[in-house]
């Protein structure tokens, strides 16, 4: 299963290194719960608590920090 | 969507470093949650809660360190 | 709204480097809920709940990382 | 136990170096807790909770943050 | 209030280097809550609590991880 | 008390690092909780909770980090 798109942390600028961290999180969520059914059930669950949402930031944010680094932050 | 204003981790100082580590945070949550509504009924959720707001604050600081680095500590 | 104190992040020690650590994760919290009332009335929930103050000092502990290494550790 | 596939934290592609993350995250627990039927009862409490998704996200994201660096990022 | 013994991140060891970044998390906890009966008060609330003590350790290796780069490792 | 067998970050190998890293995280949990019949109470608690099981994977993500930056990777 595909964890990376394009199998590489390069990006051309910040913003698509944020949607890359963004992808990044979901990918690792679908490889531990796979079936589709669940995730499109848990959605609401994390979409409407705040707590969830402030959890998936932190998620964002880790992973971000890699991409960034690996993008020598895009100087 | 806009992920990061400007699309660029630099600014000039740490003040603004700061204020970019919450507009990140909060674009994060708006990816996730787009329905402005939803997000205007969780924010009471958040705001009057002390461990919301401190995980808020984690976040942030997390944000702020990548950013940090970025801009190589304004030294 | 000041989100740094003096707009930097250079400290002369580290005791001094902590004392800003903790000031930068309040202010971040004085700016997501800038109503003195409701910060007031949150004081006894996080001062007097253990995993509140444990997790106040993940954020400090994370602040305090980027400012270490802005002052290059006060080597 | 083994701890880590093949003791080594190289990998060939960053898609390789996430699945070494997500193998490491899960190892720690197996070595936490060797009971393969304690661990298999417990697959439906977190692959069916938003919670628990996010936080195996946070933990590979952390896992990753250090296979990335021990590679170069794959520059 | 003192938030770091003599004032310094170095340490002569390791162990060393992990009893500062105890010591460092206990004075954050006090800054926040300086009540000395409060804070006795709360102590089997988390020494009891295994979600505490594993939150505790993550401070901890959150501080050390500071302490050990401004210790260039202790190599 | 004892928090770092050796009394050193350096490790021959991976593995190593990564027992390493289980070994220091839970002598922070023994040097909170010193009574030993307390964390006999408290191992089914943790070892049959999948949340308690991913904090504690978060943990030794941690310590790992450091130890693997310590030991310049293994490279």
């Amino acid at each position: 299963m595909d964890l990376i798109p394009n199998n590489s942390l390069k990006t051309a600028t910040p913003q698509e290194g944020r949607e890359l961290a963004l992808k990044m999180a979901r990918l690792v969520i679908k490889a531990t719960q796979p079936d589709g059914e669940v995730r499109t059930r848990l959605r609401p669950e994390y979409a409407e608590s705040s707590d969830s949402l402030i959890a998936i930031g932190q998620v964002v944010a880790t992973e971000f920090a890699t991409i960034a680094a690996a993008n020598d932050y895009w100087r």
